[in-house]
């Protein structure tokens, strides 16, 4: 029997998929085109049901040493899902039961293939919060644990590792494992959890997850505060942490970017002074609770040189700021060769943004940079301009070496995928390496799982 | 050379311990009597001064398969240090320099040796605060990593797991590596950050720690409710979650175990009714959000069966509250033979209390159990009686057994150790069983580092 067959018997005929012309969408992911990897040519989609039919499946490209590339939302920035050699693309979508919403432990039970916002309207339906929110709803659990994912909520809530309380994990081998439970403390052993969080789909596949919830916050808030320049913007940041007040986001954009997504949506970038701005989102149980917090962040804010606060009254003025920020990746991408996501010690940000301005200057183009400030995790954006004149590679070059000196790291919340191994083999010691190494080879001795992703 | 000598060209003859009278603190921890292995006749006891003498050592050992123990602050109540067979023990109480609270990244940095009480006053200092609180302030940072360490407050803050952003470690073959740094997003590679925390030295020598801080909050109260039975406090604690409030600690006690420790303290236990008892300890960054979290509680706690709320005004108030509950530990000592670990679902913390209880009444013992209700965290105490009428294996098998029924684990926040060996054993499935040790062979080839703890 050959390989389509076998998986036909193990999934059934209409859950395989072997035309190209029907398999186009899972060749792709939202990696920017100048570095998007291009897809093998012999691939065939498989569309398992449950767990015990991605054993069978990875017990056969285990058998076969055919490549499995798992695939969750396709919502990925780095080239993580494209099958870039001959292969199975493991699509999770029809594990799609989002299983239990507990309210007595205050956690949710959901499949691989539920997507974020399945899981997020379901949840705010129980009156619960979901803390973390990557930017893109169409992630799915299985991803966006595979890829320990951020988002601007981590400030107060932190990432989606802090979450994750359970795992049911399929091995390369063909094991199906279930880890933890709706337990919020767990130190039996080694923490495999913790490994598969963020391991990139590279040692094991993930079919089901518990996460932990909180109350949902009665009330947000959002506050528009202007700077003259950034390096004052980003010193007024661990002020208001001081001052004992956590927001929930603080996203830093400068003038020159937002209003192009101003532009673009036909609204009206509010803050008429100051370059650089400082948009806070602020949670909390009450009228008074959010109100007082953002007294306390204006006040700092003032005394830290801010030329400007405005407060967003209504819904609609808050949603109005959010989008032209949220939007800017959009209005930027159709000119983008692709955007990077390093992360800095926070007090670096304005020295990392002024670095980036220079090489921008020195190869005569524009970078857009902007992120979430409290994280110390920007995303500049290269433009078209600089692959047409070949210089994308150069410029990458010299940013992740400035985010070095500085302290920094490759990749914040977007992982290594396949369009940044370069940049992880550069900045990483050997001996993490051949460690991380060593444990891909221990659970997946055949390297089948997601070869050419991550550290592979 | 022999082994002594090159030990002390390695870190000076004032620090290599031989004399077996000397070095009697370094061979036990705070494990009870029933259950504290036994030290091996031929221990070296080495106190590095810094990463370079631990990697020489280390080097050393690996040459010549020595088993080495790392030591913190000896604060394990599972056996965890204690050398149980031949060989180094390698303390790191040396590397006791506090390195830097950075009030603009809100991070601190710290060797190792550096104790808790060290810590945490020096970042209460600046106006900071390092949530997690693991119960004896003699723990060190290396130790509090290594065991992933909880405490009370995980409540709302979590476990130390969620505030390490960097670490220096030197591996069993002698290699000193960074990991991660001042950096609160970090996803590049397989987490070896998060492989180390909780890995109880087996997988390396934790040498230098960066932990994120927090804002301290200007206040915190305590409220003590009490329920006519346990079934109803545990039931009302998720509805307080329910409700958005998210308390400091959730601290579940019954009234004739904390009597005991209130007789034997002096003081007088001040909740006048029921038999089961909820401490609440909450902050908050004023007095109208502490006194207005509280009432939430104490209305949410009526509305759901409560027969008194008593909301301890005085600072002496609330001290005497939580001293009853913090020195259960140190007042039944004496007669303990050993203290259990076990984590359950939060919803079935009442279950497991009625489980406990029937197994004492069926062996005619007195098991008292309290722990974080809110974590699912209990710790059932074995008493003296069970051990001298040989009993206590029989017993700790049904409590397990009954944990696991409930979806529970076996060690919550006090890890494996040398003492929970073979409960870890009997509860972890084979595939898991066989990647930690996999890990373990690939970090540690020669076996030196910790043999006979955790999973090894």
């Amino acid at each position: 029997m050959d390989l389509v067959d076998e998986l036909r018997s193990i999934v059934g005929a209409d859950f395989v998929v072997t035309r190209r012309d029907q398999m186009q969408q899972y060749l792709l992911d939202e990696t920017p085109q100048a570095v998007k990897p291009v897809a093998a040519d012999n691939v065939i989609v498989v569309k398992p049901a449950n767990a015990s039919q991605v054993s069978d499946i990875l017990k056969l490209a285990n058998r076969t040493k055919t490549p499995v590339f798992p695939r969750g939302g396709g919502t990925s920035t780095v080239g993580g899902p494209i099958p870039t050699s001959d292969g199975i693309v493991l699509s999770l979508e029809r594990l799609d039961r989002l299983i239990e919403i507990d309210m007595e432990n205050l956690m949710v039970v959901a499949e691989a293939g539920v997507t974020m916002e399945t899981l997020l309207r379901a949840v705010e339906a129980k009156g619960l919060l979901f803390p973390p929110h990557p930017g893109d709803e169409g992630a799915q659990v299985g991803g966006i644990i595979a890829c320990n994912a951020g988002g601007s909520r981590a400030v107060k809530y932190g990432i989606v590792r802090n979450y994750v309380k359970g795992l049911e994990v399929v091995f390369p081998t063909g094991e199906i494992v279930t880890m933890g439970g709706k337990l919020l403390k767990n130190n039996t052993g080694l923490d495999l959890i913790h490994l598969m969080i963020g391991s990139e789909g590279i040692l094991g596949v993930i079919t089901k997850a518990v996460f932990r919830l909180y109350p949902r916050p009665a009330m947000t808030a959002v506050l528009l505060v202007s700077f003259a320049e950034r390096h004052a913007a980003v010193a007024a940041v661990p002020k208001v942490l001081q001052a004992g007040i956590i927001p929930l986001a603080i996203e830093y954009v400068e003038r020159d970017i937002i209003e192009i997504s101003a532009r673009h949506l036909g609204l009206t970038w509010p803050a008429k002074t100051g370059d650089a701005h400082i948009i806070f989102t602020v949670d909390g149980s009450n009228e008074d609770d959010v109100y007082g917090q953002c007294q306390r962040i204006a006040e700092v804010c003032d005394a830290n040189g801010a030329v400007d606060t405005l407060f967003a009254e209504t819904k609609q003025e808050q949603d109005a700021i959010l989008k032209m920020r949220n939007e800017l990746y959009g209005v930027l991408m159709p000119d983008l060769a692709e955007s990077l996501d390093l992360d800095v010690p926070p007090a670096r940000v304005a020295d990392f943004l002024d670095a980036v301005e220079r090489i921008a200057v020195q190869y005569g183009s524009r970078i857009p940079n902007y992120g979430h400030a409290a994280d110390g995790n920007l995303h500049p954006h290269l433009m078209m301009d600089l692959q047409q004149r070949e210089l994308l590679w150069t410029v990458k070059d010299a940013i992740y070496e400035e985010g070095a000196r500085l302290g920094g790291i490759v990749t914040a919340e977007h992982g290594v995928g396949r369009s940044r191994r370069v940049y992880f083999d550069r900045y990483t010691d050997e001996t993490s390496k051949q460690l991380m190494r060593g444990i891909k080879q221990l659970f997946d001795p055949n390297n089948i799982l997601n070869p050419g992703a991550a550290i592979t």
